[in-house]
């Protein structure tokens, strides 16, 4: 049926088509100190043990500083977006020149921690240290995934469970639907592990 | 600060933290007519033009028969879960043996559309179409990224926007956070496309 939409209009529709997507930030400096921020509706879960995220990255579009950035240092942060800085994180993804850090011009604020080389956004709840692992080409279409070692994470601790389970929906995180729709969520239940 | 955790508490910690997930049911069919139906919180998009989707499974545990009708039927199908069914979705993730279907187990209802091999869950509202355009291993810790074709959609025509965007949040959409808590969403604001 999206045979023969236009462009714009395929992509808006194949966007919606996997169902409600992660919100991150993506917090990176290059080799000789430009920071540079990227909203990311990618974020996946890899795996436990060892710790491992995916994000998939487009370098046709607004990320391609963030890519460089990342073969050059390896290092990169990634931190939840919630109902106080969704504009300001969408805002990240306009075409801004290389010399403009989106830290600045969308009014987020960096943040060092524990000497670990990328920003973090100190106005997010959740806030994770990446390390890049390995590069996947997605020759289909010219994306890359980037496999990601979790070096760290910075949470409050009234949202860690005692079985280890985040209550992210108590950090107002939001989530997105197609390219430009943000989502609060509303917790309908946490489920038992299932057994036939 | 996860590193001395035990193996569950890693799990559900590491789980929390790429952020709001998808929850998507994948529909399958063995080479000898026996159908399959597992949760998937790992769905992403990866490109509009060609349409694909991708999808991490993780051999070792509940969707190991979903990767192997998919290996050798080359199709699957994409069901979104709504809040009517996030209860039998979840309880696709028991273990069961391989003779028996989960559609039936979970009281979901397997729907044939337009010749398409593999079952559609009826209950769901948006349904993709799916086959297997190739593997990708996950060296790091035995996974697979599957990029898949998409080949046709059905949803309902009022969730359908002009201009190509689809109101999932209209068919009760649920995400997930971490391994088994499940949320509704509530639309914050549609963004206008970012400029500098």
């Amino acid at each position: 049926m999206f045979k023969n939409f236009d462009d714009r209009k395929r992509v808006r529709f194949i966007n919606s088509l996997s169902g409600i997507k992660s919100a991150n930030l993506i917090g990176t400096i290059s080799s000789s100190g430009q920071t540079n921020l990227s909203i990311v509706s990618s974020a996946f879960h890899l795996g436990a043990s060892p710790a491992l995220l995916g994000i998939i990255i487009r370098p046709d579009i607004s990320p391609r500083h963030t890519l460089e950035n990342i073969r050059s240092t390896k290092v990169l942060t990634l931190n939840h977006v919630n109902e106080n800085i969704y504009r300001n994180a969408h805002q990240t993804s306009a075409r801004y020149k290389r010399e403009v850090s989106e830290f600045e011009a969308c009014s987020l604020t960096e943040e060092y921690l524990e000497n670990f080389k990328a920003p973090f956004v100190k106005e997010s709840h959740v806030k994770v240290a990446l390390e890049l692992s390995r590069e996947v080409s997605i020759k289909e279409n010219g994306t890359h995934m980037l496999i990601l070692k979790i070096l760290g994470v910075w949470i409050p601790k009234r949202i860690m469970n005692d079985d280890g389970y985040l209550n992210i929906e108590d950090t107002q995180a939001v989530c997105v639907s197609g390219l430009d729709t943000y989502h609060s969520i509303q917790k309908l239940e946490r489920l038992p592990y299932a057994k036939p």
